[in-house]
């Protein structure tokens, strides 16, 4: 169980089997987030046909809606929502630290009142295994603190140490062996606290490691140098997941970095404002461009949308507001990055990576490659020191 | 083209093959209405997996939006839509009146403003039936005057006749064969206006007759006698249409009266507004109950959401406000209505339709039948006049 198996490399990139309780995904993976326990707009039908593998849930919206002892009752979150592959929850703590109201962070934990009903929470490592635990997911994550854009090297530091005290907790009350936790290593952006964190993290041999703390708000070029420092670190035989990230490029930059894991809201969040990805960048279908064009979304993408529809009737769609239009492109949106690490993993195990990964940027950047990506994919080439 | 073969009769009850260029649906049915080229909420495939049948499709609003040049040239609603089947268009008259601002009715038709933009519209039978070609449904509407209710007898005498004189204009710029234009009885709920739109309107010998100007704000009381009355008097061996209507308890009335097609928002709509219609009435899942519960809506019912979902699941996808809980109480709803027919067919086919709908009233009514509801039943029994 957990079992990792590494099949093909091309620079840093990788291609990985990775065995779960409820069935074996293959990496790099994006994870559509299913925040209340539903991918919005989408069908667990929809989500198999358009070959997604894991699906992540949030701990701190379930707790509080409907309650984990309702899930619990249900079997756990495949039986619950109707996905049947495999889950991943995060540990609440980001977005206790987002959206919860009065918050206050002691070394017990997290005190906050929550947004649905302002009843006042208390959440601990001990409380977010628990949680996690009744969820069931395969995936469970350490229950950490991310701290904000900017913020102190002081605190980010102290943070660190009492994020690793709160892992130490966590594993110490975890119960169930059929599910994987995940430990998340932080340190901001800079190098040396991620070091530290690293030094610290890594000795609990956790089955995945996680590179937390980052794309709270720091530009894509202060961001990069973290994570290919802190991937190029993590253990080679284990998962290694770049958290609430998933914006096209980014899959890109991150797998030629050694990324197996994405998750992030963009590609639904973005088809509910009406914008559709594509190789040509994002397409808005509010524009007026998309109202007469009786050309599929992209002829080369096989999801429902673009095997049925015109770009006219989704733009006339998202016009009436109607809520096909949403559903309609988060689909093709979430269709589009599975499609983009598909392709990814074909031209990682044919060696030749490095090469699409540059001509897909072209397209997609218009021909003006960002330095932070140029020094991502160089970054790749780099051998590891091991 | 449009032939109709009636193959089983209960009473004034009847099971026919209807043929359509886009294929022959079996009556009685119940049409889901995709008022902007949308069944809201759900796509083609789901709608197709639920039986669905032929779609109506509203010329009011696609010819304000995305308007139906851009239909015609997809191909029509079918391509436009991605719906395969047999459509239905109304002819825009309905909802030019309710939703149209500074309407004006003329002989010649009705000039209003737009809904969408402001723009000024003249609507006239002519107009409509180049709106309903460039559409290109398989059944399309005759443009009509639908009075308010209450309305003065005068005025719904005035009006059903100018109605007839629409008729003629519409039959004389209709040049697609391959669709079917069905008149519109008109009368209110008066007997003999109703005898009077009638010896107006069958002459014309279209190949199907709709029952309009009824469901607008009578009582149930006051409408059955007249689709009772209106019905007994439209040929056999054609289609009978009641516009606009379609409870549960009005399927089952009307086709006791001998009416073959329906359509309303209601499923869709109620759905919308966090409902469920089972054989024992209309679910709440906004109230506490379903919260805790773990059965689906309706352990018989083979829609989607009741094979992989809870009623809890479902009311937390309500309370959640997430657009699965409206897009599956519409789908189930829909299938609800389609199981309906599909079982009142299924009675009549036997011979025992009369006990079958008694039974179904008796729980869906929890033990007393409304008056107007088993005067309806006892008329569908009384033979008729030929």
């Amino acid at each position: 169980m957990f079992e990792f198996d590494v099949q093909h490399r091309d620079g840093r990139a990788r291609v990985s089997q990775f065995q779960t309780p409820r069935g074996t995904v293959i990496t790099p993976m994006f994870m559509p987030v299913g925040t209340q326990g539903t991918v919005k707009g989408l069908s667990p039908q929809e989500l198999t046909d358009i070959h997604s593998q894991m699906i992540l849930a949030n701990t701190y919206h379930l707790m509080l809606r409907p309650g984990e002892l309702l899930v619990e009752q249900h079997g756990g979150l495949p039986e619950f929502t109707g996905y049947p592959g495999p889950f991943l929850t995060d540990s609440g703590g980001f977005q206790v630290m987002s959206l919860g109201h009065m918050r206050k962070i002691t070394e017990q934990g997290v005190v906050f009142k929550s947004h649905v009903d302002g009843r006042r929470i208390d959440l601990t490592p001990e409380r977010s295994i628990q949680v996690q635990e009744a969820l069931g997911a395969d995936v469970i994550m350490a229950f950490d603190e991310c701290p904000p854009f900017p913020a102190e090297r002081d605190y980010i530091e102290r943070s660190l140490e009492r994020t690793v005290r709160w892992l130490e907790r966590c594993l110490s009350v975890k119960s169930r062996p059929e599910q994987a936790l995940f430990a998340i290593v932080q340190g901001g952006i800079h190098s040396d606290l991620r070091d530290h964190s690293l030094d610290l993290t890594l000795p609990f041999e956790t089955p995945g490691f996680a590179i937390g703390g980052l794309a709270v708000g720091e530009s894509k070029a202060e961001m990069y140098p973290a994570v290919a420092h802190t991937a190029s670190q993590l253990p080679e035989s284990k998962p290694r997941y770049l958290m609430g990230v998933g914006h096209p490029e980014d899959l890109v930059a991150g797998i030629a970095l050694g990324v197996d894991m994405f998750d992030c809201v963009y590609p639904t969040r973005t088809g509910r404002f009406g914008y559709a990805l594509t190789d040509d960048g994002r397409l808005n279908m509010n524009s007026s461009a998309p109202r007469t064009d009786l050309s599929p979304i992209d002829p080369e993408c096989d999801c429902y949308a673009c095997r049925h529809y015109s770009r006219a009737y989704l733009a006339h769609l998202v016009r009436a507001e109607e809520m096909l239009g949403p559903r309609m492109l988060s689909l093709h949106n979430l269709r589009y990055l599975h499609r983009l690490v598909e392709r990814a993993r074909a031209q990682i195990t044919a060696g030749t990576f490095q090469f699409w990964a540059k001509e897909w940027a072209h397209r997609y950047f218009r021909g003006s490659l960002p330095e932070w990506f140029q020094a991502a994919l160089e970054t790749g080439l780099v051998p590891l020191r091991r």
